[in-house]
């Protein structure tokens, strides 16, 4: 029996609705392109948005089409957000960032129609122009004044193809489970791979984000996304926000600059941002060596890789800012763990809250998490277990785009993260390896990441790599490569008895070896892939293990 | 095209899994009918709300099935909610406060197998037991030692009952638009009509009501619901709370107790609570008498009537105990509107503050409203303009359990509230009037409240009630009945010359008349019902109005 309730869509348009009606006068601050303090309401911006869902109905777009953007954070693009993904067509938002390659493949395969861009991104669309045959035309998202030449297909100005619309458009209702916007996750290996989000998942993932617990967004704060917009929708902050009327503030292209960063806070009085480490890791060297201040900020959302804890230190002890530590992926929407203080863990003595703050967080309500063994069992919650980590729940994607047979998510339906990860007691999750780089000795598993933090705390190692060698009886075991520090020496045994002890023995690796330096990915970590293969054939001395 | 997301349904029973996982030792506290202080964990909770789930499916009990609940707020009445509700059953929380017929009418009408009921309820139920030819047995919600001697069909103690059970049981999944629990409205006249919940509108409604800017639930909060389970769901409380983490405080049957709420705040640190505004005043009686302190109370959220501005005072002034001022009703989950303090709000001088303080507030993310006037268009936003008040969302009910042709659902999808409000430029609703209440003259409405609190005003009036008269010309035309402070004088002139200037001129009533007392209702409200069949052949001086 179901209840008699109404059957209310949740659509991307409702927040547009709501912000205009309950926050009119709330302001949008962007850094754009075609002038450095952009400054409107949302009263201002959705009337806008609904002049271009009118402009871009014009264009004969069909409900379920594909609109890419190219761009930064800004104004325009918010816009974009609100009238594609509103008028029922897919927002498909582009990392500029990926190789050329990527970005034609990208756009081939979502089969974008249009294509919104910043003026910056014009002659790297013009490079791959020849090899998008279904690319209708283009807008760059800036005014006449500033419109590049370009041979780009139907190419004119943002402003001058929204001018003479009307800013009177209703919102279609459509199923809620409707795709809103597509993001494609730049793996290291393979073909990018899209995640369709819906209008249903997008704001259910709004709610969850905006608790008390998780970003405690509200009315009151003004709102730094410093995460891409091209990036996860900026771990939906253009939509949380004016659901709640926090002012939004937009840094553009401008997102890896300290100055701008700092100017943007202070003047504008931000309370909270989102971003990378390495972002704040910036900002924190630009604020020594200028004294200068960040006084309104209060919060930072910190994901996409692991906090340091001296990054988080820093902030709290010089500039009174608290760093949240959050976990997700392109897959999740991204929320999928954020540090949630309870009182449980307030109570702790410092020393431990400060390996809490360290871990990727806990649940949100609506996600789920499962550590599993190599059998599929559940291991215990008590921190030291660890397994691949699994997730569910209805902003979790089910499947990619236009693809089939990713084994990733499992028959039982949940997507496995490809993370090996601890769950304490306390519901912290903490992510210690990732699935491909753990080791797996005799039916259990050893944390390559452990073993590497564990050998770089010996005074002659620079760099350490933990690797797995087949092993006919173990069936995996533990290979140390190591840099030294220029002039240090060491010996394979000297290691090892420094090692002992301070893991289980049978973690311990089989043999050291030494090389002058560590293969590195394109983008400049480790790439343990190609560690791998240049050891293919490496045997562990005869003597060894057992 | 849809999102390719999970298709993961919004279930009840997936607090309860989060809860027990991410806030296992947060307690609940009750007085209980056997115990004056009950107090355990989540994790006790879900796990003796597993072992009911258990005897439940003994029963024989199939998915849809009603079980009634004739119950205060305690932990039995919270486990009953998560077995009920999580096993695909409806919970039918039923007011022991209505008639008897009435409590009759609603038992056979949801067609409830069993009941759950406190020991106090048992000689109730005796009485109609006869009537209820449907119920097959009842559970009396405490243990062996205090379960009353009862010839109610197959009567066993809640703690006997559930004794014997495993605590293992797996919520089944299912659609989330299956119903999950039903509450009676109590109107004035006609048969009690039943408001039919959902799993989704019930998850829905969490997620939008523990928001910073709604009540801004967190895991630090302490809550004490005395609003009772039997009303709404208490607001959605027992789900909101272990959604976030929040520690419950269950007042039982003392809810109206200001001795037992005040030692409850006290001890258990409350921080928040809920309830309808005589519930306060009997509080801040108390506290005045006493000397005794709230001093861990911060927020309160008050509804259910208007609540009077002097109350908001002394609990800001004198316990400094902030009042959030809420609108709904059983049709909206309830949750509706909500003060939502906004800076725009906020930088208002102190005396529009208050005036803002005294509206019903604005809508949380996910409730729409909308303000009519009689041909079904919609009034301007100027806080002025009043018509009837229409309201839609995912959590508003499209029809009642069981009946149909209720005008009150209208043809394009909107619930009519039956009040008369305005809404404010900065989204502030405020209920002006009951829509049958509401005086239609010349084409325009009068609100009756307007002109009782100005006549109220004059320091001779005790009582005022403004009523329409119909009139040949106008439609209907104010007549203003009038009980005098004992002792005091005053004529109809005296009257309508003290409240000229202070309303419109055609809004002053066309005659005033002097009576002893007002009919009253059953629960002492004033019947302008009552009034109206009184004066149903009055008719005014010929001289006066035109």
């Amino acid at each position: 029996m179901f209840g008699l309730m109404m059957d209310r869509p949740l659509l991307i348009s409702s927040i547009a609705r709501h912000a205009e009606l309950q926050h009119p006068h709330r302001e949008i601050v962007s850094v754009a392109n075609d002038n450095p303090r952009h400054r409107y309401t949302y009263r201002d911006a959705f009337a806008r948005a609904r002049k271009l869902a009118n402009a871009l109905k014009r264009l004969g777009l069909q409900h379920g089409d594909r609109v890419g953007t190219l761009a930064w954070n800004d104004y325009r693009h918010f816009e974009t957000y609100y009238a594609v993904s509103g008028s029922g067509y897919v927002c498909h938002t582009i990392n500029p960032r990926l190789f050329e390659d990527q970005i034609a493949f990208i756009i081939n395969h979502a089969e974008d129609r249009w294509l919104l861009l910043d003026p910056v991104f014009v002659p790297l669309l013009e490079k791959l122009q020849a090899r998008l045959p279904k690319l209708e035309g283009c807008i760059v998202m800036t005014d006449e004044a500033h419109m590049p030449a370009t041979q780009l297909p139907r190419a004119r100005s943002y402003e001058s193809f929204i001018a003479d619309e009307s800013d009177a458009f209703d919102w279609p209702e459509f199923d809620e489970r409707t795709a809103s916007s597509l993001c494609y996750t730049s793996g290291t290996t393979g073909e990018p791979k899209g995640v369709l989000y819906s209008h249903r998942s997008t704001l259910l993932h709004c709610y969850a984000s905006a608790l008390s617990d998780v970003m405690s967004l509200s009315a009151h704060e003004v709102v730094l996304p410093v995460v891409p917009m091209f990036h996860v929708n900026a771990w939906g902050l253009p939509y949380s926000c004016p659901m709640v009327g926090a002012k939004l503030v937009f840094p553009g292209s401008k997102m890896g600059d300290a100055e701008t960063l700092q100017a943007l806070i202070e003047e504008e009085k931000v309370t909270f941002s989102a971003g990378v480490p390495t972002v704040w890791q910036g900002l924190v060297a630009y604020l020594e060596k200028t004294g200068k201040r960040i006084d309104s900020l209060r919060r930072i959302v910190c994901g996409g890789s692991a906090v340091p804890v001296a990054l988080m230190k820093q902030l709290a002890e010089q500039h009174d800012v608290e760093v949240v530590h959050a976990w997700g992926m392109t897959e999740t929407s991204p929320l999928g763990t954020l540090r949630c203080q309870t009182p449980e863990a307030d109570a702790l003595p410092e020393q431990e809250r400060e390996a809490l703050r360290a871990k990727q967080g806990r649940t949100v309500f609506g996600i789920e998490l499962r550590v599993e063994d190599d059998n599929g069992v559940e291991v215990p919650r008590d921190g030291k277990s660890f397994g691949a980590l699994k997730v569910r729940g209805p902003w979790v994607a089910a499947s990619y785009y236009k693809r089939s047979g990713d084994d990733v998510f499992d028959e039982r339906g949940w997507f496995n993260t490809g993370d090996v990860a601890t769950i304490c007691p306390l519901g912290y999750m903490q992510i210690t390896d990732r699935t491909k780089d753990v080791i797996k000795s005799g039916g259990e598993w050893i944390s390559s990441i452990e073993l590497e933090n564990l050998a770089v705390s010996h005074p002659a190692v620079a760099q350490a790599a933990a690797i797995a060698i087949p092993h006919p009886k173990w069936q995996e075991r533990p290979l140390l490569v190591v840099v030294l520090k220029p002039g240090a020496t060491a010996t394979a045994a000297e290691l090892l008895e420094f090692m002992a002890g301070k893991v289980a023995k049978w973690w311990l690796p089989d043999d050291v070896v030494f090389v002058d330096k560590l293969p590195l990915t394109a983008t400049g970590k480790l790439s343990k892939l190609q560690l791998r293969q240049q050891f293919a054939d490496y045997q562990f001395p005869a003597n060894q293990a057992g």
